[in-house]
């Protein structure tokens, strides 16, 4: 675990996305105690997006892709609050997946999945974490998939 | 508060569902200090199901029906996180309710209270706990509820 | 930050809504150590209301003015918990905003924005939070948004 998560990116062959603060009165990152509260992250980075509704425009194949975007956008919120320093990242505790779904779509796992084993991938096993995946009705900029978090970190 | 979780689903006749782990990069249940973050948990287990959507395909009794399923994978889990010992759970805190719903769909809280009701009932006060209830697109595996919750544990 | 929410409401032309508790076996605050949970408050209060669903029948400007209902409900419940006292309130966490919304909808932000402005107008610098935007299928009572929130009380 002593290598950054830019580093354990590049060995998957993925870089940070650029870091975009929210453009209003809330803010993308707030801690208390130990505990890290992660806005919720979408889709959409400077680099990459997907928007779409899984089940109706997108495959699963398209969520999973979304789904590591936006787990990637997250990366990067984590990296800015341990400046880089993976090891201060004691245990990524809880991960939300809202995916923008059809009414008959049933492959919410899979999608959440997209997310889960990227994290796992860079954060080791302090990225094994909670997760509650839904299917909602649509997300912010027309995004496919909206992650938010709750890490605790290193006192 | 002393007799087990077990006892006291018995005495509504009803039991605990068998324990799944997740089959993927994530957990069921992680736990920080006092607190205990469980996964979401869905309205389908070994011994019973319900899938499809309130308003549509289901009606508000089935609603309640699979909040209650729910409620059991639930407490399953929480029984697996004290061994049983239901005195070491201190307070429920929280209780997220997802419910696959139709547009028009209206009674989001009747089917809260299937998980509420039963989850006081087995936990007494300590089940007590905040509720943010929302009607979503679609759930995992076409379930009708899932339901995650933050656990406050006895040291 | 010495004034109080009522005044800092009232300096703003607004008044606290009538506190209803939830007629079921939740309740709307749960508190442990500094964290305050609070239960999904919707965009109906006791003088004013906005049902129906953003990208339908309601424009964005209708889903600010819900967002900002439901903002004061959840007020009401953090100054119910601080006894009126606003300089108890240490930081507002998170907030989680519920959007009734069509699938095509996409400004989910802005009508965040209405609940987040709100908030920061009220409880200052404490009052900036992480949030969670997304479009849900239907909300409780036919409500157009329903917002929940942490809180971070004085000891």
């Amino acid at each position: 675990m002593s290598d950054s998560i830019t580093a354990r990116l590049a060995g998957l062959g993925l870089g940070l996305p650029a870091l975009h603060g929210p453009a209003a009165n809330y803010v993308s990152r707030v801690r208390t105690g130990s505990l890290l509260y992660i806005s919720g992250q979408i889709s959409i980075s400077d680099d990459d997006g997907v928007e779409g509704r899984l089940g109706d425009s997108l495959t699963t194949a398209d969520g999973v892709r979304a789904a590591r975007i936006a787990a990637l956008n997250l990366l990067a919120q984590i990296d800015a609050a341990v400046d880089g320093e993976r090891e201060r990242v004691r245990r990524l505790l809880r991960v939300g997946v809202f995916i923008a779904a059809a009414p008959a779509f049933t492959e919410h796992s899979e999608v959440g999945n997209g997310a889960s084993d990227l994290l796992v991938a860079v954060l080791g096993d302090a990225g094994r974490h909670v997760r509650t995946s839904v299917g909602v009705a649509s997300l912010p900029a027309g995004a496919a998939v909206e992650i938010d978090a709750i890490v605790e970190l290193e006192d």
